[in-house]
């Protein structure tokens, strides 16, 4: 059995990994850390798992040495304490900002805080099956990438890739309210929440600089909260290079994900499901991706959904650990997704 | 013109009636407290009225004498300070829980605590115009009733003064999440209520005395929060008395409401909008009531809709202050509703 | 391996007992009819099923022989072709309201046509593992109950049963869109739907006299249709017996229901999951149940939860499949619902 | 008083005219006309409308002479029958798509029906106060654009005159299911629309054209169904001329807007209502535009919202109908939209 610990498993991408490890036949959670809740039974704030486990939480000095140790703590506090995090675990896999970013500058500048643990940024592998599992298979150090940028990131790769687009990218990002964590401020009241269409990060979000540096390209996104409380979904817009037509896209992507698990095309001509919807993907491990041409094949519109949550953070990183320890890639995400819902 | 102020400004039943009050031809608010915001513009916290006014709050300490005191205070500091706020104002119309009951032992067991002001309570008329307006034509202090009370006591009232009920009765009681306010708790946080059916009150709910006091009759309550913002909708059910048929109770509502400019019965034969429904009534100052009996008119089935904010708050506040100061009594509150919405 | 098919399956019931089928480890699906659909692959309906199967549709005549069949087809025209299909599989599983009720005269009340089967109604067993799972062992005929029925059957039986409530029992049901089913009418657009709180059967719901039939008591329903897609909510009210206190309530559940695997019993007293919500079992095959005294212990509101397409339709199917042919009852059924949602 | 028809007074944007003309102090609705309705009340569609008339439907051939026509009629009937509406009144206000393109070669390509009714294209002004107040004030003959594109030329019109930007402007557009109007299709049904972020239209939207034509720019639009049922929302990307910076943006829209009733510029520093969202427009005839520049101020990020039923449609075409008659402007259009909402 893997012996796997969660810090911070008290909020949403917390309780989404108890979800998942809790249901994997060859995981014991051993610690579900939380600040405030020590003793308390997990099912009490996570009312899902009632019935599924008699795990309580822990306080962080009662962490021992695990096999697995996922964080799903703040970014900043995480750099800090990562020596004692990494002295905890065989594998530690990251589920906040702080080793997403190569470039120290561009975290500085994204995170408007410098990097305080430059020197374990390279030790870390990004955490993406579709773009690193040679490397996944032996890291000890994942770090998992932001819900948006995910994404991003599998949605444009193989069309960047492939050099089939040219120039800056637009990324227009929706999000659920559950992206906003578990903390409550007057701005994720239901009220002030419901039906909104926040655009709350008009330019510069921070997912823009982790698509950057997977495609090489110049990233202009904006992020708008949509009525939803699991769900992402990015409308991409990119230049086509000359002679690139929907052949060429279909086959970049065909060829790229064809053989991936957790990554569908979904580009049809007609019908309401015919591009990628978080709608129907709430719980699930899959990542969405459609394309449509402009007319003339200048310009390509990608699309690209997933579950914030699972694909875009919980459901991720299990992958990751599958990747890493052997086991079936799919082995804890079979969930299917949910039609209608 | 009416010099209108409005104490608690800056919540939810504070900002409807800004809205209301900005809207209405004949006043002119002078003041909108905010113990946090004293000096910032209105529309900051309430951007609806964006290019509507230039507002800005004050602090209580800046209350001069007006014509009419709101008061968007809560219960407990209310009945405190009643004695200043009476000085401030020829009128003063009370939207707290604190001069709605006159039993003060029921206050006490729904409130929790002793009543303070018991020697005012008999001064407060009640803010329902349709069974209290000849009253309310001299009345200086109106306690204006609870959002489920006012759906519970105009639908209830007819069918107990005209003795066609007996025995108990049941209130099944959906409310949207601005019931709550505007202040940010964990339970209120989108990711939470979204799509809720929360039971968050199967018992003993506050309002349950309201239409008990009104009625007559012993009433059983149960309050569950739904998906939505603005709206509540009451079920109710009561024993029909001998040889009541739907012709009697049809009659009932009909002569007692033949003539309300607020209250419409809404019983169709069929139909999607056979029954009150909170959703077209956002915004509007309408309480729809209906009613269906049992095979055998055994037992009838009220059911009521309102928006909280409007007829089951500010609005109600607003068409008394109308009612007390003899203005047409529908004025500034003329907005329809939306269908579809 | 387990031979199943589904008619009727581009339906909602239908699509939800392949996402389960598909997913359960011992089952084949070697049919999925439709009418208008054949030859098309059933994720084109179903889009949550991309990837998970080359499945398409077949016309009803393509019916070969198979171990279980699931009727997922509308009522009447199921007990008209039932000689038909009971000639087609070992197990029937039949998910229409044609079984559901005993007594002739109830169907012919309720539903408004003749029996015209009634030679075959004593033959089914109700599919309710919880109450008749020795019988489920055998059976080679079984009825589901309705959805609403269901969830109101699981929370009033262990009370019925044990004699603490008395006199006739008022059931106020809240229920999602879809279980209107996929077919398109103007009461279930969006727009019209969607926030709605639409009383559409003050009494007389059919799923009333299931209830009724299951407990002995009168039961009197109203069914609300509230913002959902998945979810059905109930709120019961009954007399308890003379000296019923809280401890004999939660007693009875208890015992009942200790070592069922998909009832849970949530009454606790305070937070804002202290009672069954719909919201986080979307998906999953729980039925939560739980209850409320008041003051004085006259009365008890019971509050029940599932998702009307699981166990209030497909999974309690699946899982009366699992209880028939031997399997473990969790098989396939083992999604735990997601928080938040 | 002005005698004014709605023909396709049964849809929602025709339930819509009937509310903002009804609620209208110098208008008289002679006429509304529905095929399927005929002589049956209003309310009954429309039942925001129960209390406010006793207008009952009436078929076309009943229509007479009345001062302004309005058109909620499909495209292609809507140019076929334009001579006949013409004679009916004296102001026809079309708010199909048949008379918002000048060009018919853009109509054939974005309708893929030739135009019918070439001859009297020229003689139709926009329906766009802002921007032909004086040809608005003696027009006889208007036409009210698009929901998207309303939003998309009142926001995009200030930079593209002032010359503030160059080259092709990608718009990105979110829209509420009122949009696909009253008619039922599967594609509208809410357990397929809710919580859906359908990318319905990946390129070539009709609208696209409309702001294009307004502009002078090339537009790619992209159009997405999101959880709402009234509300649009543009999110315009275009590239700054060079030199430009934020004191100049924001000056053109002040310049052009300072003195518009209805067009609000909203674009503050920080807060959650910081942007337009429609959230707050439901009934309201504002459209919001804000912006937001790229640091560097190469591109600017354009912000619009907008109810698509009301400043996106019926609102609109009261407006000019009030400018076309010497009307106060706002008469009739003076709901403040809600908050919270």
């Amino acid at each position: 059995m893997i012996r796997a610990a969660v810090v911070g498993a008290a909020g949403y991408i917390g309780g989404e990994l108890l979800r998942l490890l809790i249901g994997h036949p060859q995981v014991e959670v051993v610690h579900a850390t939380s600040r405030t809740l020590r003793g308390r039974p997990v099912d009490g704030v996570h009312p899902n798992l009632r019935g599924r486990t008699r795990l309580t939480f822990s306080s962080e000095d009662q962490l021992g040495h695990c096999d697995v140790l996922f964080l799903a703590t703040p970014h900043r506090e995480t750099m800090q304490r990562m020596p004692e995090f990494l002295a905890r675990a065989n594998v530690v896999i990251d589920l906040s900002g702080d080793f997403r970013l190569q470039d120290t500058a561009a975290y500085l500048d994204y995170y408007g805080v410098e990097h305080e643990a430059t020197e374990l940024l390279s030790t870390f592998t990004p955490g993406i099956p579709e773009l690193h599992r040679e490397r996944l298979r032996t890291a000890d150090r994942i770090s998992v990438p932001g819900c948006m940028a995910t994404a991003g990131i599998l949605s444009l790769v193989p069309l960047a890739e492939a050099g089939l687009v040219r120039g800056d990218i637009t990324v227009d990002a929706r999000t659920g309210s559950s992206g906003s964590g578990a903390k409550a401020g007057s701005e994720n009241l239901h009220a002030e929440r419901s039906g909104a269409l926040r655009v709350f990060a008009p330019t510069r979000h921070r997912h823009e600089a982790e698509i950057a540096q997977a495609t090489g390209h110049v990233v202009r996104m904006t992020a708008t909260g949509v009525e939803a409380v699991r769900g992402v979904q990015l409308l991409c817009r990119a230049t086509l290079a000359d002679g690139v037509d929907e052949r060429a896209v279909r086959a970049a992507y065909r060829s790229r994900y064809a053989a991936e698990p957790f990554v569908r095309v979904v580009a049809a001509r007609r019908g309401m499901h015919r591009f990628p919807d978080a709608k129907i993907l709430s719980g699930s491990n899959f990542c969405d991706v459609g394309f449509a041409l402009d007319r003339g094949a200048s310009t390509v519109t990608v699309i690209a959904a997933l579950d914030n949550l699972v694909k875009g953070g919980a459901g991720n990183a299990v992958q990751c650990m599958n990747v890493r320890l052997g086991e079936p890639e799919d082995r804890g995400l079979g969930f299917t997704g949910l039609h209608p819902n």
